[in-house]
């Protein structure tokens, strides 16, 4: 039985839209579209006088239809978390040309009411990823079909995104029939649909889990995008939720090597050990076959040759395959086929 | 810094409704309020025809608000968790009246035109208690000042709620300055006001918690009712949110014998040594001194000579305070004191 309530299909290929940002700490989202899912975008368009390119070919919204674009994706964000007043003509001007929106931003598309006009008028869809789909269901731990790997964390932050999808991307070029499935606003508009987990009320989370993983054959791979970190004092119960709802067959844990606090608190950062640990004993809940296939170290501070030596240490100490996702090699193959099992 | 952003203060007293319900099971809600909040219950009120009573005098809107009621609560549940169309003209009769209502029912009340429209027509509030309030942040984990004891569950519905406000009566009977803080519907109409932890977006879950029991005196305690269990495969996010932003410096274990599955599910039910520790474990997190003040046996279903037994031995086994608070009696003493400290 396939539940298909997750978020529905979002409509690629994109345009990717970089607002009037001139900071490119800003357009991480447009980022991650490029370096992840750059087949599904034409182009990208800004705001007259923004300084910030995802360095594809620049174009109207116009030229991006002809071209086959479906939608315009807001790639960036601002310090409010708003739809910024000059967005908003380039913004129409989008759906005036035929194209949805996709929205991650925290305030609703069809609260600026030029907007909603608009998309009244030329009949266009106003998409927020952030918004869960309706009716989801309060888990019941019934066992699924098909296998599941949760890139889980010691903190928040560290790399669980970049992980799933670089593991799923190389599942898929062993030839294992995988699916990416994202748990987070930009993991939705990479993969073009999912479950914004944190978004979701609290009784419904690990049920909204459940439903973004469903029934699949003995052979498929779902790999998850995890959220939080069972110790973070704030997000703790979205991390529960997503756990058990997975119900992982492995999980992959990623850390982020300096990082002392947790983001936003005064607590330590836990132990790769203590993480590896506690996502056993609650996963085992809902699958007691749940197994750690290894790290995933983010070493993104570090140079080639100190990230080599972090790696191999942490190797030889945990026992575990240990790897940098992004820097690949050996070790991140070595990573992949203990996660295959 | 005390936060006053948790569900604000319900209007009380209260005229209990009862719709048009025969069978005792759908006015769970009526009892709870007639035998927890029984001073502020002025009265009952019915659809003709209903054929059960919580055996408060009978008496119309106007009756009770010239007593002075100020709402009229929603004291039953069907099985649809909708307002019936009988319930229409009782309801805008008590608006007309002017008491206010509220409800704990899956629909909103300003869902039925009839309702709404006799609410704005006589400047009335419609209130309902599953939603919670706006602009609730995220947890952060900063200790706060004064005591705190939750109740967790080795299960959904075992007695929490019940034990919480049985300890919480007990600790003011012996001069302590305590608050029962609800955190579900029932509970919330019972205390005049709460945090609906189910409803809230998971995200938030663990920062609605901290603003329920905000910083106090070091003598004063909250008492918190518990939600679900960190075993439910369905709701232990709603459990790791709530025991995480509670930071209780002390847990009681309420325990159902007879439970062998958990509710809605084929999971069998947790132990209680396995609950114990694994809310010591995952409470330790946000407040490294919590201990457990002992177990809370529902033993409704036995009789008094085995409810005495059971609780002698389950005492001895765990070397722990064991009672069940609805009997008292020496072994509800002891849980109190040890509870204390």
């Amino acid at each position: 039985m396939t539940d298909t309530r997750a978020a529905p299909t979002l409509p690629q290929p994109y345009l990717l839209f970089l607002g009037d940002v001139v900071e490119p700490g800003y357009a991480k989202t447009a980022f991650g579209l490029r370096d992840w899912a750059g087949d599904k975008c034409v182009g990208e368009f800004a705001c007259d006088g923004a300084a910030v390119s995802a360095g594809l070919e620049r174009m109207t919204p116009a030229e991006a239809r002809a071209r086959g674009a479906r939608s315009l994706v807001i790639g960036v964000a601002n310090s409010g978390g708003v739809i910024g007043d000059s967005w908003v003509a380039p913004l129409v001007e989008a759906l005036e040309a035929g194209l949805d929106i996709v929205s991650g931003m925290h305030v609703r598309l069809a609260a600026v009411p030029a907007i909603a006009e608009a998309a009244a008028k030329h009949g266009r869809r106003l998409i927020d990823v952030r918004t869960p789909p309706a009716g989801i269901p309060v888990g019941t731990g019934v066992k699924r079909s098909g296998k599941r790997l949760l890139a889980v964390g010691t903190d928040c932050a560290v790399g669980k995104k970049y992980t799933a999808l670089a593991l799923a991307n190389a599942f898929a070029a062993r030839g294992v029939d995988v699916d990416f499935r994202a748990t987070g606003q930009t993991g939705i508009m990479i993969a073009g649909g999912g479950m914004p987990m944190d978004a979701v009320v609290s009784d419904f989370e690990a049920g909204a889990a459940e439903i973004l993983s469903p029934d699949a054959d003995p052979g498929h791979w779902d790999v998850i995008e995890g959220q939080g970190s069972l110790f973070h004092p704030g997000f703790a119960a979205v991390s529960l939720g997503l756990l058990h709802g997975s119900q992982p067959d492995v999980i992959v844990v990623c850390h982020e090597p300096d990082r002392q606090k947790m983001l936003g608190t005064t607590y330590p950062t836990p132990s790769v050990e203590d993480t590896i640990a506690l996502n056993l004993e609650l996963g085992r809940r809902t699958n007691p076959a749940i197994r750690c296939g290894g790290v995933s170290l983010n070493t993104a501070k570090l140079s080639a040759t100190e990230a080599e030596r972090l790696i191999t240490a942490e190797g030889e100490r945990l026992g575990l395959p240990v790897a940098d996702p992004i820097r690949g090699g050996v070790a991140f193959d070595r990573l992949v086929e203990y996660c295959l099992g």
